[in-house]
């Protein structure tokens, strides 16, 4: 265990104290455990809320900003600390209504299902999309059907700009659910990830082997095989996707890392992630490149395609102030 | 070895090619291993070039852009690849002069000698500044001296702004000048990092220790002790810093990851060092917590402060378009 923390039961607490130090431009309440735009609620304007357990960072607090996410909620919530208790109603709802960004993880939907009654029994419009498109596996450990991982920064980024630029709630929503089924991923892991409350790695990967298909969680994936080189990962997960994705336009591609690959690794992955594409005639309209859905200090990645139109390409290039993704204006 | 690449020797050819396609922005050359602002040479503007052996992304390539380098070169460079031969004379410079960042270790500052004197050959105006932040160790593995770690994004940054202000290159020159002496870097290692030429680890650390002062090349530190707490740490870092560093006015904090670990913990981290600067009564003008200086998939950290006066911090806060570090306009 190489982990730089105090003690596994604050590790949430004390990141959220850190974010709040590293961030004046957002309101962090650490007890609550809840990451807010500063200048939510803005008024006309619909507020997504994303959230579930921690350990994917930057994914959700730190797409918290003006053409993002309104709010973020860490950590797992009981009853008694629903997201939407606290950043709903009070925090992030101008009353054009809330849009919920649920991963498809069983824990997740329960949640957001609950905080979406409490909302409604408060007057608040909400409406959720699922977020589902890793094609590696159906019905994991986790989830009934397909999971969510890397799509979710997509629908967060694409369907934050429709909502900044003032759209109501239905479309907010409806772009959210375009994107979401435009949008399909696969992940590698060369390693398995540690949690600070276990202390030891959540699999047993042996060195010398990789998992193909794997889950933000340490999920089982399709299968194990002996290590492979960046081409021929690049070869499998890119028609794994295009196996389900089958886009007739341009994509947006999104070569993620799990958090420990090195970017001058990830860049390399990138070169070949590029190279299946072009052979297979798809061509990409945007790259981004980088650790933005991790599994804490997994090796590994992953490549979501997002097929876009006109529409969503000029959202998805719309201004975004957030820690993690910034550009324009 | 959990990596993610072909061939070893192919790794830093790979990445570039891979960021070419993520940043159209950017004019990389892969043959001749150097990023260049897609603008340069800006006209009126002193231009700023830095490099140094590849590992340590996104330092440098991913700080090229306008507000900050104007061209980076990395991997190692012979006398026929210099970088000044390709990217000063026919790239970057537009008549107002180049100013080199070179990293204190003894392979760069050679490097960087020998191609300031071929572009004084060809009437360039060179200026060279030396990045020895590290307050570590003196005289280490690679190094006559202190090395040069963090505090070379606080120069590249700083006097990047000026730069891109239009400041003359002797101005440009005595801000970065200025930003490294007030800069005070300390790392620490939980695990080393295991470079793709070698396939193995570059040193070992047992499982259950960690190694204080360490540089970005895994060369050693101070000493070696069993595992700390996030607390812990924070507390030994920033004393390192201030017992050298003294400052009178506010800083600007940098908490790096050295690559591998998770950003939750970084902030968790980030909470850690901000607790004992207020203990200290050292206010903190700015915050950064990330990636930035890295070594592979070393899992660690380092702090970084740098002290900052009106002009500094206005520096600092100016506008920066590169592929790691983006904000205003």
């Amino acid at each position: 265990m190489r982990m730089l923390i105090n003690v596994p039961e604050t590790v949430v607490a004390d990141a959220l104290r850190g974010m709040a130090a590293a961030h004046p431009e957002l309101t962090v309440d650490v007890e609550r455990r809840v990451v807010v735009r500063r200048d939510a609620p803005v008024a006309g304007k619909v507020a997504l809320v994303s959230g579930g357990g921690s350990g994917h960072e930057p994914l959700h607090g730190g797409f918290v900003g003006p053409g993002m996410l309104a709010a973020a909620c860490p950590g797992r919530c009981s009853r008694r600390r629903c997201p939407i208790r606290w950043c709903g109603p009070r925090r992030v709802d101008s009353g054009a209504g809330v849009l919920f960004v649920v991963k498809n993880y069983t824990g997740d939907v329960l949640n957001f299902e609950m905080a979406a009654e409490l909302a409604e029994d408060e007057g608040i419009q909400v409406a959720k999309v699922l977020v589902d498109d890793d094609v590696a596996v159906t019905d994991s450990l986790y989830t009934a059907g397909r999971r969510g991982t890397g799509g979710t920064l997509f629908v967060e980024k694409i369907a934050g700009a429709a909502a900044e630029e003032g759209a109501p709630l239905e479309r907010v929503e409806s772009v959210a659910r375009r994107v979401n089924e435009r949008s399909r991923s696969f992940g590698v892991a060369l390693s398995a990830c540690t949690t600070p409350a276990k202390g030891s790695p959540t699999f047993d990967l042996p060195e010398g082997e990789l998992e193909l298909g794997i889950g933000i969680h340490g999920e089982p994936g399709r299968e194990r095989r002996a290590m492979m080189t960046s081409r021929e990962i690049a070869d499998f997960a890119v028609d794994a996707v295009l196996e389900d994705l089958r886009p007739s336009g341009p994509v947006v591609a999104l070569v993620n890392g799990m958090g420990a690959t090195p970017l001058l690794e990830l860049y390399g992955f990138n070169a070949e992630v590029q190279r299946v594409l072009a052979e297979r005639g798809v061509p990409v309209a945007r790259t981004l490149v980088g650790n933005y859905v991790t599994s804490l200090d997994m090796a590994g990645c992953s490549v979501t395609l997002c097929e876009v139109d006109e529409e969503l390409l000029r959202l998805w290039d719309a201004p975004v102030q957030t820690p993690a993704l910034r550009w324009g204006r």
